[in-house]
């Protein structure tokens, strides 16, 4: 028996934490003195009232929680958390369609960044700090969820760090998942502050430093500008930002042993070294195709802009200091391929993880050699520990149902009249929760012109990217709902 | 040690092989009364001199032939092919340029079909049977690959047919590879000619019917006609042509099964099941589509076209009766997805093939399963048997190449100024060889306009493509080269 009420008791504490964020807005709002303020004192009632409700008629419910309690409230909860969080913004009028402030607080909840303002700037303050403390929630949800629930359900990149992983940085973690989320949640805080404090020196408003430390964090690209990073013509603000979304996209257990001095541990990773291999060969090579093709004239920034764009997209984060669609072609059919590769497991990027195409890499490598000697048993090593055939079928299964998702998805923007280009980038930004895509909701546009059923079914493909999509697949599955 | 002098030998008989086949078309130039006779009489000259100094100069060499023989000679077959098949073209000057004459042979012996002529019409009718036969030889030369080489290299479909699938049929086929292909080959000249009389039957001239009946057997897709199929305003040719694409995208030993009566048994095969129902649940989808969008007002023929097109592009054939570029845009995303599906394995279908789609999806359903029941055991099954792991690790390896070819393959088109959907559509077309792309190598488009060195390229993947990519993958790989 499913323990309805023990769900609803835990939605409606996590509502009234929800309302609590919004009353750090409404501060926000009454420093500035602008006109958002009972906007967020009404939304936040709205949850105290209603998440008050939910808790209190359920607080007798039984403390007893199982497997399918837990994909559901996962689940909800970054939906729930999306019907509110979108309060402030249309009931203030800074978003005035319904679809409108749903797809944005989505689009921040999940980290993913895809915006339908167009105008940023004109929007209050208090509007704006929520807008970034939305994704920042966001992203330290999912350092949670990857860590206690995915594990928990048997799926996900961080179950395969580990499970088949228990080597030099796993071990020294706490056991204890409240304990480890704890540690986990004060690194994703320090370098928060860190963040701020550089942006801040770099002469970025204190206000600005910190909305875009929430969504550098969290890997998710709201910026308090329309133009983004590019506003921002320093090459100071772009490095450190460029930093901090590198290290938003490792593993939050290898940051904890960085943190401590253990550097070697680190660069032990293979993740992290194919990880940071990656970005830095993928980069020099859009930086070298920008300064020989004309598009930079300058080595500096040629190798800056190719850097930022390249970690912008791999991260899942989506600023941008230039636009991918207007460089030499073959450059936004690069930045089209890296939506496929996503951040670091245990990280708060999205997309597939570097550690899954590392194993369908090694797995096509391997069979390569299994063909010229048929009767070695060559199995794949990842982390010098060899990977059972289980995870490599899990992770078969995963890309096939995500690169399916995909083309079904994209046969489904097309009848909204999109070309290619567009279906296939705004599909592939939203699962990969990254920001911005191709064609007309590239870099430079904003998802503001995309139909509502459009704006409904890109929000459900940000949840299905952002809870790796077993747990929302599974939800669906009559087997889920048997025995 | 690589037994070259027997490799050498082997390739000079079938260059003496090839002149044969030169001399054929010389005896249509010679009935035609046309220029290009003397062109085909030199070009056979010159297969014959070097042929049989080849096999003359090896004739004592050892009578034994290793794995590494096998996989050097199939790969080698082609390219040898395709260098002297050119030599029709080129020296009578209907393709005055080398790189478009080796281009429209290798496309036409991988039985790809993409092609280079803007006036196919003003061709004499030697050269136009020279270009059918040599998609005919093409096509009868992948049966008896798939049949007799891949299962000895432990690779492609077939193997996992014949080696998983022992079922029904594969035991009826003589167990002796000659004896077998003999029996293939003579299913392959059967079905030829009836097409043949068919089509004759229709009105269509008996040259053009013995020319398509070539290229639709191959599943290659050369016309004589610059308007492809389109040119044929009947319903009954185009019904007839849909129908024998079908069927040489079925696996030819489950054609011999058919061909004996057994009938059941074909329909209890999975694969050939998996393609036909996805061949009428697309083709009815695109026809509603068609129909809907107002692109076709009569029902009969937005069936007809939507039938033809989905059957021509997932057995790879790639001929035309329309442009689905012009379709609803839907539909040419369709179309592009048909690309990666290909044929059935042991078809003359290029692509991935059926099977190995199948697998995966069956292999990702069954990985939900998994993950409520994690202590269950749940194999894969097809056809009624178990799979393997190593087979799927073996599918998911052949997956992962194939789609990193085409991505990198992607970026090298995009150097050449094409934008993405040219880029994609090519790379597709041609590693899948069909004939037909997206952009501006679309179905109503010629791949005249590409860059020599993108010719060269293209005819590469080609090769990769209908070689199943792991042959000549591990042609490169210092592993082959070891021991």
């Amino acid at each position: 028996m499913l323990n309805g009420r023990m769900i609803l008791f835990i939605m409606g504490l996590l509502l009234v934490v929800e309302g609590v964020f919004m009353l750090l807005s409404a501060a926000v709002a009454l420093m500035y003195g602008e006109y958002d303020l009972p906007y967020f004192l009404i939304s936040a009632l709205i949850c105290f009232i209603i998440g008050g409700v939910l808790s209190a008629s359920n607080y007798k419910a039984e403390r007893n929680m199982g497997k399918k309690e837990g994909y559901i409230i996962v689940s909800m909860v970054w939906v729930v958390f999306s019907f509110f969080g979108l309060l402030p913004f249309y009931l203030s009028g800074a978003i005035p369609s319904f679809t409108d402030a749903f797809f944005e607080t989505m689009s921040g909840f999940t980290t993913t960044g895809s915006t339908i303002l167009n105008d940023i700037e004109a929007l209050p303050h208090g509007i704006l700090f929520w807008r970034s403390l939305i994704q920042w929630l966001g992203g330290m949800g999912i350092i949670v969820f990857s860590l206690a629930i995915l594990p928990f359900l048997g799926v996900g990149g961080m179950q395969l760090y580990v499970a088949e992983v228990p080597g030099p940085v796993a071990e020294k973690l706490s056991p204890r998942i409240a304990d480890t989320a704890k540690r986990l949640w004060g690194i994703y805080v320090i370098y928060t502050v860190i963040e701020t404090l550089l942006l801040w020196a770099g002469g970025m408003s204190l206000f600005d430093a910190v909305c875009h430390s929430f969504t550098t964090m969290a890997t998710g690209g709201y910026s308090t500008k329309q133009d983004s990073i590019a506003f921002y013509d320093s090459a100071y603000i772009q490095y450190v930002i460029i930093l901090f979304m590198f290290v938003a996209g490792i593993n939050f257990t290898l940051s904890y042993s960085l943190l401590h001095g253990r550097v070697r541990r680190v660069f032990r990773d293979e993740e992290f070294r194919y990880y940071l291999g990656f970005v830095l060969v993928v980069s020099l090579f859009v930086a070298a195709v920008l300064f020989i093709s004309g598009d930079v004239t300058q080595v500096e920034r040629a190798f800056r802009d190719a850097l930022f764009q390249v970690v912008s997209v791999i991260t899942t984060t989506g600023y941008a200091t230039a636009d991918y669609l207007v460089w030499f072609p073959t450059l936004s059919i690069i930045m089209f391929m890296l939506m496929f590769i996503g951040g670091s497991a245990g990280s708060t990027g999205g997309g597939i993880k570097v550690v899954r195409i590392v194993l369908l890499l090694k797995n096509a490598y391997f069979e390569l050699k299994r063909l010229i000697h048929p009767n070695a048993v060559i199995p794949v090593r990842f982390n010098s520990k060899s990977v059972s055939p289980t995870v490599i079928t899990n992770v078969l299964a995963f890309i096939v149902i995500y690169m399916l998702i995909v083309g079904v998805s994209m046969v489904i923007m097309s009848f909204m009249g999109y070309d290619l280009d567009t279906s296939i980038g705004a599909v592939a930004t939203c699962i990969g929760n990254i920001g911005p895509g191709l064609g007309e909701v590239g870099p430079a546009a904003t998802f503001s012109h995309i139909p509502d059923s459009g704006k409904w079914f890109l929000s459900f493909l940000m949840l299905l990217g952002r809870l790796e999509i077993f747990t929302v697949i599974l939800l669906f599955s009559p087997y889920f709902w048997k025995d």
